[in-house]
């Protein structure tokens, strides 16, 4: 009858890993282990060891570990999966995508044998297909596998209107379906700033070009650093999604979905507008769409299905 | 009559100038500036915007800004200076010490030139005479010329106290004089768990293993990561520090201030416990020492005199 | 050069004051000093003592004073008045509006007195008229005076939406225009869930039954209570108002403004979506409006007179 | 597998338990069940309305009703008891004794019938008798039964100090056993602002004069209120515990729990300082006490057992 805390873990150890690690933490949403591979241990632990002190200062109680030792994760509520490589310089897609696939699978088999009745959310890229792959090696049910893009898009496009009108961020909101990055769909009619509608409050083109600079947002922060990605806003989002399903608060998220049937499409992971809360994926809402909109979102699906006939 | 935001500028962003500058950004303490060098000026924007893409998702409106044009930094409330080399295997003490003290003494030219009213916060090693270093070069009045060092000690000894016992780390301190590391003079007198001091609570060789692992908690973390040092913890008590100048607190802190006198000692910077607020050091807290503790300071403070004796 | 707290008065120590001092302090937006009338002088410093001592435990410092002493406010940089009476049974209106206006006027008078550049926000009803009586008494540019209704209308509608549809508050948002209560204008086609507009996911006739209820939150509580009205999200509402100007957020928030031209109208105050930020309000955002709701607004603007016509 | 909200039932409805829900709220704690007698059902109802209207606003997701049927409190987590009735003038202590130990039986009865696995947490005056009674009605093991007095008085002493030197309440702790109000025993030795010892900063005539206030701290806020007593310290005294246990965060956190030998006391329920988390009272830390300390707490027993010795 005692009442113990969530535990929370996070595959990875990167910069995404540790930065979600540290953010969860700070919010206090359970004790976390942050795992990677045997080779590093040692840093996973240096790293676990120093978010930990961090904890006096900042006022928060959560045991953080680090460690590549899967029996560590026993019975976590929620694994959050950022492990993976990212795409370097010569690497064909097909080598990206085969790499990271062996890697969901030894990952989600190591999961799953220690947290049986866990939720999983996927970042590692190609989102949509490695959620996939989760999914489908886990046996879980789709509600309980989750893939997260549409928190960070419109973050990200957030971001760019905020600063074109220079009002609060608290105040605009995006909203987006379809894969990350160039098959993004973005619905601009639902994205507002105090609730008015953004293509009232901004010309088109700039409207346009803030758009584009959302679907490269990835690219952007990559040009700008020269060696590495992103990680605040990937790691802030995942942060999102996970207290949403931790603190079971029926929030309405962009999130990585398999669809049956939903907006016409089957048997695949996509991004669309999602009830997220203490059963994972509550439900996918659908929307009308425009034929303009259902032409790129069939675009952006076809992309998915071109990267999901690479997987083994 | 308009209310403005208070600036903060972080010179240095590396991981703890970067976390430091998130932290910042997350308790909307105010706008950062994020400041590196200009061959690090593209690296420095894309954290900057990175992490202001996370505010749409962790609601926090901050303007967060990279550059290497001290331009930027105008008019600052608050400069946090992270910026230097860090210690590297073979390295002198001495080339060490000269090259942190060049750094610091042109980072400070920038920083008083353009923010003339500022406090400023020190965490470049070798703290103390880094800081001095500072205070020297700025021309500022000591109240405004601080640095870090023990919020980030006890920090790791309330998280070691607090394993040790099982305890939250909301309800354990700790206390340091003195330098950094291993000249780390720990009053263990006057550390508690829920008030009652530690000496009942914790055997004492097990208490002075606490305090040992404490004096090389830094290493303990370079040792693990084994490519850097710690910055989570480090950035944590900085903005613990700039928290309370911003805020007005009048926090009972620690922290490397300007001794004139105190503790019998002219002339140095040191850590010694301080009442900091909205006019920086507000005060220093004279306590009586125990003859081993006096012996202990002293030796710390000789310790800073060597160091500062390198000083061009 | 030292950096000091902002000072916030809040004239009236009846619930919705004292609740709105308490929120004030826990977000430690500054020090507060709680204003009543010298009958009510030790009740005033009662709760203000009683909050003070929840700061501890709360983990909040911000300085708390009960008074009746308006030379205590002194150089306040926000002032929120909240004094006044409630309409009682049998009171006419007319007695209402002359009633609270010669309390508008005096507490005025003493504001202006010991802080000439604050801000002001105003809750006490019939708000419209209130405010507009406050901005005459001050002398104040129009931005610096400003009325609180539709955040907390905006704000009970979004409750009630988000229990219709069983969905996180977070993710609901709401519109309104013109006056409090009856007068309210709602523009449903500017409210949404997770960005979808609300007449997708809400039955036509349940949505008008939702309206309808905000329209009559206000009573529905002062019916459910027997004795006495709202005051938790009345004074969290000016909460967020204070808040959007003492960290100059620019959040775009309907209040109620001084209209010069907007909306067609001249020379009254009234509630339209604005943005708030260091400045008070630094723009009212006009909105096309179909002729159903151009004529609502009318009708809103003739009661607005109605009561404007009552005062002296 | 789903994850659920945890469930937190408050009963009674006057101003401690009403303010005790709202914090609970802002916290997202769990969701809030409100209950008060069925002459007050409305009133209770309208005020958890009221608060949940603050959701929108204040950005917190929590359930809030307000009810007089104890099956909505079925299964709550924790149950925080404020019911009761305050003495009156002329009101004998007998009278108030028996009066309100009828009331904790009966409200015992129904949380015990609805919720057998729940911990319970009584404010309700003279709150040792009052958490003794519960315990026994309640037939619950003596870790899930726990009165709150310490924390409030600690929270008005650490303020008091907190103003006498000027410092933030941050840093400031004080220490107390034994009974509320009158027989409280403070040990100032164990009381700190930033770890030093105020016997060392406060001369002995003022800390006296210091803990005689925070003995009589709540006739204080009576005698100021002049119709009613402290309500927003008190809750976020309750407040503090519930986190503690709904958190698991083993807080070192003075309580009143049920002693079995400690302090040389048995089967009596008095306030010694306890580690509070996912099981209630963990334990009981024992201290040395000095012979002045422990005459004092001996005779803060008696008036207990005189208490005690009313009950029916």
């Amino acid at each position: 009858m005692a009442i113990k805390r969530k535990k929370i873990s996070v595959i990875g150890a990167g910069f995404t890993g540790a930065t979600t690690a540290f953010i969860l933490a700070q919010k206090e949403l359970g004790d976390i282990v942050l795992v990677d591979i045997p080779q590093a241990e040692n840093p996973t632990k240096g790293k676990a060891l120093d978010m930990l002190e961090a904890g006096p200062v900042q006022g928060f109680d959560a045991n953080i570990i680090g460690t590549s030792n899967y029996e560590d994760t026993k019975d976590s509520d929620v694994v959050v999966i950022t492990a993976g490589i990212a795409r370097k310089p010569g690497m064909s897609r097909d080598d990206l995508v085969q790499t990271n696939q062996k890697v969901m699978k030894a990952v989600t088999q190591e999961v799953v044998k220690h947290s049986p009745n866990c939720f999983i959310v996927v970042l590692t890229n190609p989102v949509d297909a490695m959620t996939y792959t989760v999914f489908k090696e886990s046996g879980f049910p789709k509600h309980r596998v989750i893939g997260q893009s549409g928190v960070l898009d419109t973050a990200r496009f957030r971001t760019f209107v905020a600063q074109e009108l220079n009002l609060s961020v608290k105040d605009v909101t995006g909203f987006v379906l379809g894969g990350h990055g160039d098959d993004m769909v973005p619905l601009v009619r639902y994205s507002y700033a105090g609730g008015i509608p953004l293509e009232k409050l901004i010309p088109q083109d700039r409207l346009e070009a803030i758009v584009q600079r959302t679907r490269t947002g990835g690219g952007e922060i990559v040009n700008l650093l020269g060696n590495g990605s992103a990680y605040y806003a990937p790691a802030a989002s995942l942060v999102e999604m996970v207290e949403a399903i931790v603190k079971d608060q029926r929030r309405v998220l962009p999130a990585i979905a398999y669809l049956e049937g939903e907006y016409g499409y089957e048997g695949i992971y996509l991004g669309v507008p999602t009830v997220l809360g203490g059963n994972g994926i509550e439900k996918i809402i659908e929307l009308d769409l425009t034929n303009e909109e259902k032409a790129a979102l069939d675009k952006s699906v076809e992309s998915v299905k071109n990267v999901m006939s690479i997987l083994a």
